[in-house]
């Protein structure tokens, strides 16, 4: 059945209870302050590619524990500083891709910084990825990402790519071109869902993008949808028999309902309510919990494509608004 | 089997005979003359979007029969022209999509028009049309655009499409921003097919860009794979069972083999080993039936997504070389 | 989950609000009246087939727009006239095919002629057609009839075909072995869709069987099956996005619905419980709004086939008692 | 690959080597005796049903062990015997269905027999059968009915099956309708085979029409096609690891090649080059073994619906011809 | 979506109305007393495999009608008896396969007998059935076992599989090594099912271990789930369209509803949340129904395979307890 | 096709040229010699399950960089030891899986123990594995072992794997109950590639048994069959571009074809002529370059599921001939 979650007007009102660890600020306040241990040290090697209009830099920095994290940065060329930037992170799968793929918001007057997703990126034909992601995780997980470390928070696969994505915002900060006070941060599906995360824990960025985000409202989404990537969850489950309580307890510290409910930044979300990727509820649960100001663009007939490169359009104008860009 | 064609090295030597009616130059001759007697009258309309770096116009022409065809016109912002232009075509079922979808090329100097091809793109999320199509044919056809009109040259849907492809190149020509002498046809996969016509339609063209076409060698395609759109015509011709010599009469009219055979510009081609819907035996043999000075970038372990942005790094250097811009 | 629509004591009740245009009794007065203005200019070209019970016509005359629509027309040999006739429309993908595919009514007395549908039959190995839809619309369309020129009911696919449905009856009615007083217009599927239509078109028709009817029911339908032809629709609001207001409207004009509403003739519809194609919400949907004296079959365990040949024995005896045949 | 069996011109050569057991003629002449001592006592219900042109009889006959099998006996209404008689035997998974279904020879002025394989048509929503076989077989066998009985000849499901379709040939043949000299028998597929059988097991047939015959040339159909029916073949021996031989030499008895180089009376075959089910190599082996005078339709765009309608008019013209009916 | 059943609360509690015919008891009395009229006579053949820890019988004896069914009997070697003996029965389309797969029990101290499933296995390769079902039924069945004579209770495929089950319970408390008194069936799916029924029909055994029992709650079964084995019913249905109402009938007979109500040993039962082959309502249903003492294993994240071999050891240590076993 | 690979006559004489790194043999030595510098420092605790014939153990040892890996130990209870020792590797995706599911060995006399794959069986339901690979490597890669580290042989994962597995050998031959000179490594498809390699880096073990292997002739894998794993090779090729040279060249440090020609112990291979995942050709590859005394088991009906259990039964008559136990 294409509408298979809840009515759009129910969908308006779902505020589903929240799994919320005691100790979750505290544990994002640990987890970042170790990475602040590493020194970010960013690159920006110029990247030869004949463009005229950008310059691109193909950038690393140090993410969590240290690693090396592989970016994008593009700046039209000539601009005169400081710029606002959008920090932009990938969907499931994908990696950073070609720099010529990512050419929308720097020929609106952005700086951008394309992170990649450590470990991501390796079977996608044209978004590859380039970040490894170093670690192993105390106990065999699923193939693909969702259930790598999923037995400890202090494991999980998303602790690091969540101190990896915070971390780019102050790679884009020190940036000499950027207005370190006109960051947005921006993503759709699992970018959607990092980037909801990263508003959360970096009050300080400008705005969010958030597509039709992944990665929140695990309870639900793991019921309702038969589709990866959250069945990954439940391939773990029904394999790794005694773990639901050890899982479902470290999903908690990830769930993007519980950074939703600290987001304080202006918010532009999108939803599409036949996605059985990332269901309707799931988003809407994340969106009714955010603190901020916030609008949700509802797109009625589509699946996970979401609005695609039509919601594009509208954050650019969107933007052009709320920082009088370009 | 991945490798299920001919091996990489009888690749390169493959010439496959080619079925050429006597009249295939008077054909297009006509046809190309008939669309002349209508005017071009392009229209450049700005189009309203916050970018910075790049003028978008929302542009229309008159293609075959007069029908008016849509396109995305984009010129480096501040460009002291001429400049030389890409004119693109786009692969099967989608459309000219947004203009914020095509912005390498204008990022790197060129002017680029990128042609919707009509009829098509109505059911692409990422990708969609604009432009309709209003003609039928004299008989049904199997949905989707590959058997509409097939019984007769004249009523084949490609005629209409391989007009307006070389008419958008007079459009490009007539703009004042653009080098009318560096025109530049490009596309994959059936936009591959539609510029390696152009190019052979049109030999004032600079230079030709073409990834894994397809409308090419449709003899061999429709025996070797199982896939659509090349499946479309055995569809049609298991139901319409007096008809396969007429339908090949027909697209000997239109086979890529017969217009690699007239290509004199510089050409960059592109193949892919694993293309199971635009084998590689029948791009290499269009490729080796190219007169012109020409190259061919092998992807071994690629599907038909062939070098994908990889090749658009490939072709960016490439024109950079040839043209000396950017 | 194979019982996935309404339980069948709910369907029983289930009647639905109808979205009605103001004008729709006058766009079809209009549509049927223009029509009108073209002579139907019948042929019969006897078939050269050696059957020996049935005489064949191969047949065509002036449909929409006069575009020529061929038809099948069997008459039983050395009938003594005037016969009543059942006119037969087709399902979604195919054609009028083989003549001698349609001889149950002729061998039980009946006159019989099997209508093309415009532009469909292409790609069926068993009942091709040979029909053309001489028509593009203003936009292009999703691969397949349903949303051809959705954009407005003036350029709409279905408008065309139930003109030529329409008109159909007057090609019966004309006929010299004919009664013209005994037209049963039949289909299932979109055959029953138009049947449905064309009852309520031409009150003049002696009765209507209707299985499992499409067309029927469009807001409802492309909510709650996944499958094919509604999904046409979800596909091209999914690519058009900014269309869904007018495609609606458009539909309103076509909805079984409004046609059921204005049915008078007695009607012998099928329906089958695990239908997704047409689900049966859709088709009780039609029902429970049919005026005229009415019956239904309900098969509880079917997908769409519904009754199939089943239903064919049910039709001949509600038939042969109706009209006192055979 | 749309076209993988051998090249057009090396089938019209191709004679593969027979496996054929020495007592293969006395296996039959027991089998058929066997048979014989059972009385056929073939009833002819009238059944109810308001056709006008051909008279309809539910039937049944002693089959082999007596069992009753039924079929449908259709007869002109009004003809003045004797008259040709088709016997057509019914394709893989299906029944004899419904009697309105087959009018096609009646309504040429044939009588027509349509006999039901036994124990199929239970799955089968247009086509039901009515026919058990009541009997199981020494070992388990696969769902469907290929290896029931298959580890010997005496037990193996198509003994029973031929020895019924070659008694359908007496009972038509003892109607006083009926012209024994004139009766034919047809079939595609599984019933193509039977009738390729039953035409070497009883030269006094007049002809026989034999469409994309299954059942032949086992060897290279189950090493050439990876679909069903043959299949069930290669699962049998996946499983039932002991058995290749004595299932090899139980098939030696029932294939088709065998028949074929047996065949004396007329046969009109035809085949389908894109045929995944009944590969062409396998109904080539058949025909180039057959005996008597023959003829083939080759349909070259076509898969396993082979020539369909169209083939069915062939066919009366080809019958048209022999037997000057109609 | 993944859980599709009712909610584990409503499971609790889902005690669903039982459809039993009045002559329930009679007809399992009768055909189980009819069945006593053969001599059991079962053999036990050594099997001739170099293990050192368990002796191997290939074991036969006469099932229904006599047929000769085959199992395996493993015993500890150097057992001191009498042992408690595990009567295991087996998954749909699976046969007792081999004797080394069923080495858990003989390992922990019991005696085993594996019983294959008369007719099934031919095409399962890890476990092939060696055992025939000689018998067809009065009608055409679906492929499978699941409408094998199903218009009958008499002559239903599941009267001779349950009254070999139970005849098998004879054989191992014949053994000279078996304690009559501690003979446990189980087994999972169909082999849930029929050791749901064997210890309702044998009240003397000691123990029932039921997994994800299949064959029980047909009614609610064929409306909730779309696959195979349920489905097989509902193909037949919607084929064999008048004969619903004797198929639910003779289904009364074998429903497990029936016999778990008449259930009074011990019985532990497993279900799986997301199983959509035996849906959790189905298996509840049973387990609510059963009136002896009992305990349910929820694997909340598991399809069909349900505990898997996480329930055997859950079942070794419940025997271990129950029996004071190994 | 289900016979696609090379005919059997063929097979027999298959001798792939291989493609071996000189420093093949230094590469292997150095890596068992950096491994050897963990202490071994195994662990076996005595799994609490009420079986009685068998001890259970479970294990862990130091492997590659001295991570633990788990393993089941099991020890006929009561055997006098020295005992032979079966090790066992296991199938891709799955791990170690129960204790109860690995009797067959310890039936028969032998110790066994049971080797987890690092990382793997986390999706696996039937045999989960319990075992970290706490790795990554120094790129991204597609989900799935296969390309994890594939850039450089010193970080490839089947480095780690082949010494774990390696080293169990040695947690075997250690062992109190087991006859050092009487051990023998065995798997199926990833198992059987790793006995493989196992056996010819350690010529002590007595005997090998390697079905169906995995991980041999690369470079004619990825070309003959679609299916995975194999093509998780082809998707990193596909993505990461520059890369094909690197990762044949890390391959050829893994490839069975360069293990097999450094065999010396007894092996007994199997091979499925019907293969598509470890197709024909590439087991034949291995086994025509084994220098030892070899057999090989060839199932020609089957797929990748080879002998099954049918195997086994040879394995253990195979091994009870050579070791003259049980």
């Amino acid at each position: 059945m294409p509408l298979f979650d809840l009515p759009l007007e129910e969908l308006r009102d779902y505020l589903p209870a929240r799994d919320e660890p005691a100790d979750f600020d505290a544990f994002w306040s640990r987890t970042l302050a170790e990475a602040a241990e590493h020194d970010l040290s960013p690159t920006f090697t110029p990247y030869d590619i004949p463009l005229t209009a950008v310059d691109v830099y193909d950038t690393d920095f140090a993410g969590w524990g240290g690693d090396r994290v592989k970016a994008w940065f593009l700046v039209p060329r000539g601009a005169q500083g400081p710029l606002p930037c959008v920090v932009k992170y990938i969907g499931y799968s994908g990696g950073r891709g070609f720099a010529h793929d990512h050419l929308t918001w720097p020929s609106a007057g952005y700086a951008t910084l394309v992170v990649d997703t450590r470990g991501q990126g390796a079977a996608h034909v044209q978004n590859p990825g380039s970040t490894a992601d170093p670690h192993g995780g105390g106990a065999p997980h699923v193939p693909g990402m969702m259930t790598r470390g999923v037995l400890d928070p202090d494991t999980y696969y998303y602790r690091r790519v969540f101190t990896d994505a915070t971390r780019a915002v102050d790679v884009a900060a020190g940036h000499p071109t950027v207005d370190a006070e006109a960051i947005v941060v921006a993503g759709a599906s699992q970018g959607g869902g990092i980037a909801q995360a990263v508003a959360a824990l970096r009050p300080d960025v400008r705005a969010a993008l958030i597509d039709v985000p992944f990665l929140t409202h695990f309870r639900r989404a793991v019921e309702i949808t038969d589709r990866d990537p959250y069945q990954e969850l439940v391939r773990f489950l029904a394999s790794q028999r005694g773990t639901p309580e050890q899982v479902f307890r470290t999903l908690s510290y990830f769930d993007g309902l519980n950074f939703a409910a600290r987001g304080q930044v202006p918010a532009l979300y999108s939803v599409a309510l036949m996605d059985d990727i990332c269901p309707p509820s799931t988003v809407f649960g994340g969106y009714n919990h955010w603190q901020g100001p916030k609008e949700i663009t509802v797109w009625p007939w589509n699946n996970h494509e979401g609005g695609g490169p039509f919601q594009v359009e509208e954050q650019l104008r969107h933007l052009h608004k709320l920082l009088a860009v370009g």
